[in-house]
């Protein structure tokens, strides 16, 4: 498979990273959730080559990650601001962002603190189901085709089973 | 900053890209929550050579986020189990996996229904607040540096204040 052909898989995760998978993508999304917007805002604190910052940027638009907006005339200058779609990935940033403060925090914390403004408290992202509130964990979570499955190469090996455990440190059998 | 340096920078999101960010690992660890665990089974569902594989494989192992266990002797073959950081990164997939099954979904529907075993339900991943299980907006966190931040440069902009709407189709001035 090609990675251009990503787009055209039957799943979900496969077609969002043809959208938001490249590397660069990822931490443009992330700055953009820092409020940054302007071109050589991304370019200063990203280091990134203008080339490729301009390329990503037209993708992410072109995907209507981001909307482009006139801030200035004569001579007119734009910015990039999440749409709704784009501000709908907070959960693909925060998920990456805690699993970086947990695994990766270099023995001396975390880089940045996150508050909850309705609730007052800092906080941890955690996700649960939408039916039952409980947090998520992979084994206790099942997969059948879909509506839109189309084949069976992107099922599971045994779909609409339950994983067994990962954690036994010698083969099944 | 070259990509190789994502690792060094004192912000989580980076690390973890320098862990996961490579496109074709993030498909290596799909699979894994799918329970793949075999290289030709890798090879044969991605479609990708054999040096990228062994490459991304090494490289997830190196990072602790799979681990190698021999499940056959003469000759020994290995299997690729992921151990509890992999398992750890579950929130980071679902949510990959959720946005495209709302914003990338072909309008025939989501190729995968995810089942909740604890409550019988079919669900949505939701991310909340670990400390008032509200869900997550981007509009009603605010971030401030912590005891890992080392600069400011992967600050925000203006950390410690509230994000304003995004959706506003004019600039502000």
């Amino acid at each position: 498979m090609q990675w251009s052909e990503l787009a055209d898989q039957p799943c979900s995760f496969s077609r969002t990273l043809s959208v938001i998978g490249d590397r660069w993508s990822l931490m443009i999304l992330r700055d953009c959730f820092m409020k940054v917007r302007r071109f050589d805002d991304f370019h200063d604190r990203l280091g990134i080559g203008r080339p490729i910052l301009t390329d990503r940027l037209r993708k992410l638009v072109a995907n209507f990650v981001l909307t482009k907006v006139a801030y200035q005339q004569n001579p007119t200058r734009y910015e990039y601001r999440l749409t709704q779609k784009g501000l709908d990935l907070y959960p693909v940033v925060m998920a990456i962002v805690h699993w970086g403060d947990i695994h990766m925090n270099d023995r001396k914390g975390r880089p940045l603190i996150h508050h909850h403004l309705p609730c007052g408290h800092d906080f941890d992202p955690v996700m649960t189901c939408s039916e039952c509130q409980a947090e998520l964990s992979p084994r206790e979570v099942t997969i059948r085709p879909g509506p839109g499955a189309r084949d069976t190469v992107h099922l599971p090996p045994r779909a609409a089973t339950a994983p067994r455990s990962r954690q036994r440190s010698k083969p099944a059998g």
